[in-house]
């Protein structure tokens, strides 16, 4: 039975992938949020429709539960994405807690699509200075002022 | 001059997020854009807020840069950001195709301040099998057909 609903969650999120390739509504990627055995979250691309680089089926998908359940913290759902998440859903998967990740397509298949999900994942593995995005450091004193002051600040959510 | 360009990008990340601690808003950490010399989009920090565990400050101005632009594409512009980005807001930077990030405090000092993005990029360094958030795949193959499909699509837009 448990074995039976999985299938039926990561059919749910192949068919939101599925709407999205028929509709033009964004890149061929869903994914749907679960706890407790029902649905409480549903995202499915929609990077160009948006205009929205951020908007993979996973972030929506985490928006929209943590919408529902009035928390950042989903902790107890596990998260089915028709495809292995690239690396922004993947840090958003840790952010939002969940239990367990299931993935139908891999990054490969991604990338044979010609998403760069497996090209992000490389540039993670490299030194900073050899990343194409080149990333410099500056101001860091004044910076780190700001988190000793969230240090002491004593009605803060931490998170 | 364009070294005082950069100081004043990166001071108004600073400030967002310095104000973020004081109204007890979010994290401090706060992020702006800039294309031509101009801020086109600011974010910070507004997880407990918002109850989204995905409204880091960069995601945020990523999101607002690219719907003042118009598009989801942000080459030619660059990323101010208080703090060295997660993994979930680098792998965004490599989506929205930055030209370059600048970064103020590092993950070891947003560590030190009770953020777990030191935690999360070490997860990323291991084989799935040894991550704290276990993953499954399954029913790749239904998945991929939406690839394939996706593939033949003529009046698809790519990204």
């Amino acid at each position: 039975m448990e074995k039976e609903d999985k299938k039926f969650f990561m059919a749910k999120a192949i068919t939101l992938a599925k709407e999205n390739v028929q509709s033009v509504h964004g890149g061929p990627f869903g994914a749907v949020v679960v706890k407790d055995g029902e649905i409480v979250g549903v995202g499915r691309n929609r990077v160009t429709v948006d205009n929205d680089p951020t908007a993979h089926a996973e972030i929506i998908a985490i928006r929209d539960a943590a919408q529902k359940l009035g928390t950042f913290d989903l902790s107890g759902c596990q998260i089915y994405s028709s495809c292995e998440p690239c690396p922004m859903c993947l840090g958003a998967i840790y952010w939002a807690r969940f239990d367990k990740l299931y993935y139908a397509a891999t990054k490969d298949d991604a990338a044979k699509a010609d998403f760069d999900d497996s090209f992000i994942y490389k540039e993670f593995a490299l030194p900073k200075e050899e990343r194409s995005i080149l990333s410099v450091q500056m101001m860091r004193e004044s910076a780190v002022k700001v988190f000793d002051e969230w240090i002491k600040t004593e009605n803060k959510i931490p998170y």
